[in-house]
């Protein structure tokens, strides 16, 4: 009666529109590649371990490598009634090479099958987002070595706080990022695990050699337990996670683009290859780009939530709830290649404008804290120091001048260790280069930090 | 140089991977039916104020109809060059019918007519959702309809608490959903809103009739700020929460139903239609659609979790962030119709095993208050009768026995105020008939209650 | 051997930390008016009801106002032993009583009690909350009132866009705050209803009236399934969906006030009491309560994705699961309630720059549109005047002048409808002006905006 | 005019309820240890550089010992009008030893203070996390030795699917523990970290030694850029993403054990401590603690998207929103330390019904793979053996028996491959046994699993 791989005992078919809603091989034909390797490794081992003969194993393989010509030129066709990417490739291939090809399945369920392409998929692209990292991570350096020397107006609460190298600045990014590598790097060790020969919950009764078709997939280990193999999902929330913390990390730097590029900032200007236009408004060019990437933190925050939910409370092992890990999974990562590479161009070609910067740097109190280190250094309590540069800078602003305008005379009405060598350390550069702790602003150290930078690329 | 329609003041065009990052039209496209229907409106509005020609007008008109019928064809090709939607349809207009076409575009945005097209296509699809949750309703009226005398055990912490009767379980479901219900209804006072002619964002020179053109998609109302207009994205926000509290209540009612058609409970059994089986264990009969209900709760949180994260402090007035709110938005829809259809059916095709429930409620503690409300009833204050009822609860379990069987004399042990027709209390029947008091579970109430529902249909 | 309320069956008693983990005394305190409230409703309808004798009610009644005065002094010791406010409650009036205390609990069960109190709970504070919101739109139409004739940059991707009218920009906030009010408001119809009498989940033999003991309170309703009425969480998901979206819009309007009041922008300045300073740098002035209302956002989404996992897939009626209700919603309520009322001290008291603003719209290229407009209006098809306008615009940036400064003989090189009136559109004011188009900046329109808001509030 | 650490430019107090709306002391007052402790390291360090001379560090540390002491005896008493910890403990010290206290801040700013403790506190934590978690871990693997051979029905879908060793499905949640304890171990390299000395955002003027006060305070590495250390929040996130992960396999595990404690399923027992009784039902005994544990996944998911939120889009470096880094964390950690400890405790202590569990897998079909499988290794291709034996299984649904109760020659019908031998096969003992392969549930492999396990703890 049944066409369905599992209708044995079934006397009733489902109508097609319920049918498409269970089905994923709309989404999980994106697997097609992935789920051909593991089966011939499979068929390879089931060979090797006398399961099935060798006549049967090279008309299998032969089978298998024609779908995969196939697969690459596009020729397969997909249907919905074979629910997913696992029963169509079967039927096709039972179709190729006739009932020999129902000998694939021997030794293996659809869950360690599934389960097996997952790991397989996430391994080669996750190694892909870490490279994109990397190039990232490189513009940032070649930006930051051409502006060690820019002085520009460090922030906090968006008020200018400190003036400070924009090279300093712009690295900043680069640690995130390396952080978020470190971490893609370490998820590795929980995806390159092999579940096939889980079966469907409690291992085989065929004498497989689960560690031979794992090294024949490029797999570093297997898992020690075939209802944790098929019922972990923990790789792909991992992947979510760590690509939510990179995507907050290019939210915020998109966001200070966007502040960088607006006519009132003015410190940097995009490149036209990544701004658009208006379609009512001729003078627009808007940062098309870094707002997209700002948004698109949203989908990616979801997509793990997404996968956390579907998680929660679930029995072991599988259970069709869990069907739900790939679409998120996808869009994820669809989402961070694409984020990563348009920000790699974007940082390449954005031409910062120094001279705004410079200008900045000399027209504000970003230099105050110079003022309160200097008190603080002849002897008075940084409190105090603190208290009386406040006093000095609420003089200035309602004079309308800045603290390199103010007369020595003015300075000490508030305090007399305030000598004619206030006005050196009060020079911007100076206020830079004197942060020579480590890690700090000074040109010396930002040097040596983008030299460290350097080695880890 | 450019073909872009914002490109007067760009000198350098970006790549086409660019682009596609950019584009929307991969998922908008599926906004064509509004976009048209928003056009005609507009069109037809520019020439009752005179700010087109008659002759103008017709032209257009002409071309949109043509598109439309194309669109139902499926005929229109969209490409990723011209970004959108808008853009796309805006040139198939003018390679129809020459640059006059480009007339089509006075006195509006993009932002206005992407927020109207989105307008329009909620306040069609949650009319629709509003009719399927109805019809969802109705399947669990007719299935409570014909178990008012089917007693079950009812549940707190999944542990057996009280008898009751199963359609009044069931009817929880129903009120959960009418309280869906109301609230999609209630969003559709800020869907049905017309953003139309406000612009870019501050409204227009021309002097358009925002009213007329409001009237002519069938808006009830038009937005009173411009700005408002093109960055409101709350409705949205509101269907994405709407949308998730219906699929909590549907993850709850997949829970049961998965529970229920265990070996252990078989208090159901599901359709053949609404289930499917295993490729590899051949006696396998799986909830599926039940589980992946429940799944999906996950994916629409996540909808909504991404949306919210957009929003979160991007200023006014439309941010490219703001293209992000489409795809969670598609996705949800989808998700909820789907799940709806299919529920509907699994409710109306399920087979609820009475001998099974009779059994169970005649085989536990369910009884338990009873006899404690039976002892509060003769005057013990009600802490005591519980505890009274708990040890003999516990003397049953040591015993091996149920309530119903336990002496008379053992039970005076506990208390003397236990007489002879405590026997009649004990009965599930008479526990479930007696708890009349409104809205409870007592069949005479269940019977009301599901009268009432009939008149909310 | 136990002390607990249900420890007739038990034989053993958990350790005071695993009682800790369970108890909810720590949290549900804050709800001791209202199960006061509830028990004191219950009790007197039990009275009338002939459930309960007349010297019962009132030793109970006065119990229970006794306990109202020690609340109101914050005279109650809480312990964790008996878990919740119920019980703490219940025990408190044994205590004070003696056993007949014990028949407050006769015809209900913690489960309606909890439902109750948090119905009772939030029926109040949406109040509130709706009144706040009030308040901050009232503060947003005064400040709006004095700033209509303020010219201002409107903004689309953080770039200048059009001039616009300073009070339509700030109005937007105001039909933003409108819609949350509108759904506090509708989500009172689910909030008013009772619970009581509902048992622990199938009603009660108990002759009780539940329109009563809802009138007592002020409910509007009741619920009509008394499994509905313990396991819906509905009103409170309402709340926090309701509260995120309006937190949404907090975190733009805080955003905003963060930019205008950068260094570079300076459109506004905070009064000192919404600012805060640095412990180390003295020139600080920092916006940090628009940045603390930025960041809430976060916890609020938090709290609601919070709820709705735990509805996730869990079964009726009543689990232990659903006390996480509480601390999200307290948490959520009291963000929000503080929130407003920063929000609107901050909006009433902040300085707008109009000087600033003057100044800005006066250098940029905001005008381009009326350009575009003018050339349309002439005749050319609207997507080759936003063409010639690019070029235009362009040609002034080569030069680093404004449009207006461009001379007639150069403009008239791209397209002859130039003519010398363009100048007159090109004003900011004249572009504001002109943009009468309902809901447009037009000054008019945006007087007759505020008033239309002031008949809402 | 101010008292505040930051007064002296500001003309005008908040008021007291602004203040305390801002105010973090009410929760970052649980971080009084380690501010001290960076305190201490601070000032020794101080002292060495030549910054401080020796009798200014001797007070201070006096000073600061005296409020170690203090904190530990519960004595110090916090004022919201001192904001948070950090000025809180500044006030005293300077209250205790007089101005000099004031020069502790030379060298620092709040910004590094707070991110030092912060990184201090989850050093301490995050090692207890893991330790708890090994704990739970031990009492897996001792329920598990227990149960090697307890065979009991494995389930997939929730249905029964093959049988397996009990102890074998519960070393699954071992493995997902494992991954935990990696992840929380791999992320001690990002928390282990200094940021002291960073300043504000720029680093200092003053000859500090960070890699000195770093190894003071026991860290292992310090940040390599001012900005960065101030404004990472990256190992806090990854803190609540580990804790999610964790608490999403706590609420499976949740699950199963009420599932598993229901009278449907009666698998196993929970101890009365680690269970509650009903106020009003006194034959319940619900498995509170699981319920509360799956529940609180939902708070844990909460944090983590809210601190996500949080992050979206700031630009660097501090923003007063990163004061909302706090509370979760706190709440966080204090729910996965009480859900470890409980868990614990329940697991450790629960008794699993062996004669329930034998009778389950008794009567049921989940040995019906065996017999696919026994056709397939007679030479069958599987898809075919899958669909006899699911005709079988149906034939015995009719029947009301079980495939161990199929005549021979009613098997034969179908297939006369299968011979007398299949009765063997069908024994659920031999199918546990059968399933060797690596990681399955046989008994030898699921004892060389534990074996395995326990090396790893």
């Amino acid at each position: 009666m049944s066409s369905k791989a599992w209708g044995g005992r079934f006397q009733k078919s489902a109508e097609a529109w319920v049918d498409e809603f269970g089905a994923s091989i709309g989404f999980d034909q994106q697997l097609v590649t992935e789920d051909l390797e593991g089966s011939i490794a499979h068929v390879t081992m089931l060979g090797k371990c006398g399961i099935l003969q060798a006549d049967e194993v090279d008309a299998i393989l032969k089978g298998l490598h024609t779908l995969q010509e196939k697969a690459e030129n596009q020729e397969l066709e997909f249907k919905v009634e074979h629910e997913d990417i696992h029963l169509n490739l079967e039927k096709m291939l039972i179709d190729l090479i006739g009932p020999v090809g129902g000998k694939l399945h021997t030794g293996r369920s659809r869950n360690d099958q599934v389960a097996t392409d997952m790991h397989l998929f996430l391994k080669k692209r996750v190694t892909e987002v870490i490279a994109l990292i990397k190039k990232l991570q490189q513009a940032i350096v070649e930006q930051a070595e051409a502006h060690i020397d820019t002085i520009a107006p460090g922030y906090t609460h968006l008020q200018r706080a400190q003036p400070i190298s924009f090279a300093h600045h712009l690295m900043t990014y680069f640690w995130m990022l390396e952080r978020d590598q470190q971490r893609f790097t370490e998820s590795m060790k929980r995806i390159d695990v092999s579940p096939l020969g889980a079966g469907a919950l409690a291992g085989t009764t065929f004498p497989i050699d689960r560690e031979l078709s794992a090294e024949l997939m490029g797999f570093s280990a297997v898992y020690q337990n075939s209802i944790d193999a098929v019922s972990d999902r923990d790789f792909i929330v991992e992947f979510l996670s760590n690509s939510s913390l990179l995507m907050a990390h290019l939210s915020r730097f998109a966001e200070e683009i966007i502040i960088w590029s607006t006519d009132e900032f003015k410190f940097i200007e995009l490149d036209d290859a990544f701004s658009t236009g208006s379609s009512i408004m001729p003078q627009k060019k808007n940062p098309d780009m870094a707002e997209l990437i700002r948004g698109k933190a949203g989908r990616t925050y979801g997509n793990l939530m997404g996968l956390l939910t579907v998680l929660k409370g679930i029995p072991l092992a599988y259970n069709k709830d869990m069907q739900e890990d790939k679409e998120g999974m996808f869009d994820t990562l669809h989402t961070v290649v694409g984020s990563l590479k348009i920000f790699e161009g974007m940082v390449r070609t954005m031409v910062v404008n120094e001279e705004v910067l410079h200008k900045a740097v000399h027209n504000d109190f970003s230099n105050a804290t110079e003022l309160a280190d200097y008190l603080a250094t002849k002897g008075m309590p940084f409190r105090e120091a603190h208290e009386v540069t406040g006093k000095l800078v609420f003089t200035c602003i309602q004079k309308g001048i800045y603290l390199l305008d103010l007369p020595l005379e003015e300075m000490q009405k508030e305090s007399t260790l305030l000598e004619a060598d206030v006005y050196d350390v009060l020079a911007p550069v100076a206020a830079v280069k004197r942060r020579h702790s480590l890690g700090g602003t000074g040109f010396e150290q930002v040097t040596k930090q983008i030299q460290h930078a350097k080695t880890l690329l």
